[in-house]
């Protein structure tokens, strides 16, 4: 038996689709064959090679090898608004359509006037009511199919496609090729943790229990004799900005060595992150392509990052550019590689 | 290149010293070797079996293969007092020997009057004092290193041995045939997950983010300009009764197919994860055994069990009786099987 038949057969017990480490093949293929040769790209996978290199001085042994990354702007699209925030807008209209009368009571009236003009403003009315009175008193498993059958009809207003197609072909190479190379990838994300459950598997890769994400209170009752969990209207845990390694800690319960966000939401994970002993790696998504993609940083109400930009240099994190550092940015690009899954399989 | 020599091969590859699956071997090993040959380990055997045919009635797909386990009394010993109330006791005894003066003062009074004789009373008031006043304000990695310390020293007094060592030959057994079988193994326990996550991978082969607990607030911080997470004195959650339930959707996200406890602490745990759709595996560790072990059930003020056995047959859950069940307790009797591994590798 050779090492590559060893390799293959360990890939067919398991089931794996993974990226074949590179020296167990005499062509390696490019792990990330949709980012261009940049230094960023060179630099990704030196690290991983380095901290993956048994008696090298920065090798990291498996159970240390943690990768955070952040949901919205990081692994899929976040605009024109938060996509969880347009699930909570679709709630609403739900709502309204069972019960007109509530149009003319706030918080209803003022996300009817706003949802246009100022659509963020108008999301954000609609998440709080939501999560709170809207969604309390729901079975964990309704509110998770009241998302899946969202999902399945609603079409992103740019891209004409499901919100799930919005996921980045880049990161969902690295998330493979981390993976292949022994890290667990953790999301680490503002968004509701149960709102994410529902598709993270399917389209990184991820199972439930390696998302970490802002809750609402749970409570464990008989319903009808029979147990359940019911939401309740009161916030749990906010996962953002300084919540993000408290979310870690609490969670994962050990600092990451990598770390990969957009906005200032994502500060003091790439602070902590970086600031642990040993090979780190910190990265910001800078949104730089207003073709493909977008473009906004500083002044966007969504996804603003002004910190991230003014420190990265200081604390030595990464800024990705879209525009330069991405061929590819969606999996449904013409020019996307097939020879990536697009949805890689679960290895947890 | 052989159905065998894949298999031998992953595990190569991998790393890993698990149970092979039986179906690979001509003469396989016994996966349980310290379970007596008794109608429940024919049924734990089964029920793996089954649940992993592919094509059978049964089948339950790998993201779905979650076993829960409770801590104290069903991975390892409970007596005389939970561990972590006997490290919450050294810890005062370090505290008052800096601080003698504190001798005089509540709770300490209460707790050196009563430690001989109502340990259980005087350690609850020890754990009370010290995860309130008495570790707030340490860093996560300081309390860590704490836990670790004292393990290092600390001998438990009937054994004369490190509480590590009292964790259950079969239980230890069990976690692997799952895991090798595609399970995640996870401990659902009212102990603090700050304290467990100390050794638990060592002890159960079971990483951090695989262990749900009781938990103290923590607050992220800059100390010296280096950023950390500094332990508060509030209870952040309660991992016990209908608190488990809670903790397994907060942290897994799913509902568990097996579930594993000991104590009524666990009653909630069982009857969550007995009522989902399909097969289910519910056990009660029933300590039998005061020979090797311990004998106490319905009177006993640590791992008390009154619904348990009152509701284990109208709900199917098995109850485990330890003397007859278990060939062996503890990994360092002298019949303890050496072929299974005493701490098995981490598979996560």
């Amino acid at each position: 038996m050779t090492r590559r038949d060893v390799v293959l057969g360990s890939l067919l017990v398991l089931g794996l689709a993974v990226v074949v480490p590179a020296t167990a093949l005499a062509n390696p293929p490019d792990p990330l064959p949709s980012w261009n040769d940049t230094p960023l790209k060179r630099a990704l996978i030196e690290f991983v090679e380095k901290v993956t290199r048994e008696g090298g001085t920065d090798f990291v042994p498996v159970e240390d090898r943690i990768a955070c990354f952040d949901n919205d702007g990081t692994l899929w699209a976040e605009k024109p608004l938060y996509f969880e925030l347009i699930f909570a807008l679709h709630r609403v209209h739900e709502l309204l359509e069972r019960n007109p009368d509530l149009r003319q009571r706030e918080p209803f009236r003022f996300i009817l006037a706003n949802q246009k003009d100022h659509p963020v403003k108008a999301g954000e009315k609609a998440f709080d009511e939501m999560s709170g009175a809207g969604h309390a008193g729901l079975t964990t498993e309704e509110f998770a199919a009241l998302v899946e059958n969202w999902l399945k009809s609603a079409r992103h207003p740019r891209f004409d496609r499901p919100y799930t197609d919005l996921v980045y072909q880049p990161m969902l190479e690295l998330l493979a090729y981390l993976r292949a190379n022994g890290f667990k990838t953790f999301v680490v994300s503002g968004g509701g943790i149960e709102f994410m459950r529902v598709w993270t598997r399917k389209a990184y890769g991820i199972p439930p229990w390696q998302i970490v994400g802002t809750s609402n209170r749970i409570k464990y009752e008989l319903k009808d004799g029979n147990p359940v969990l019911v939401r309740l209207p009161q916030i749990n845990f906010i996962d953002d900005g300084p919540g993000k390694p408290v979310g870690i800690e609490m969670y994962i319960g050990k600092r990451p060595i990598m770390a990969f966000g957009n906005s200032d939401g994502d500060y003091e994970m790439l602070r902590y992150t970086m600031a642990g002993k040993g090979p780190r790696f910190g990265m910001i998504v800078h949104h730089t392509d207003p073709v493909r993609e977008w473009a906004y940083d500083r002044d966007s109400n969504v996804g603003r990052l002004v910190r991230g930009l003014d420190d990265a240099g200081k604390y030595g994190w990464w800024i990705m550019d879209m525009k330069n550092d991405w061929k590819v940015v969606f999996p449904f690009e013409n020019d996307a590689p097939k020879l990536q899954p697009k949805n890689p399989q679960p290895i947890e």
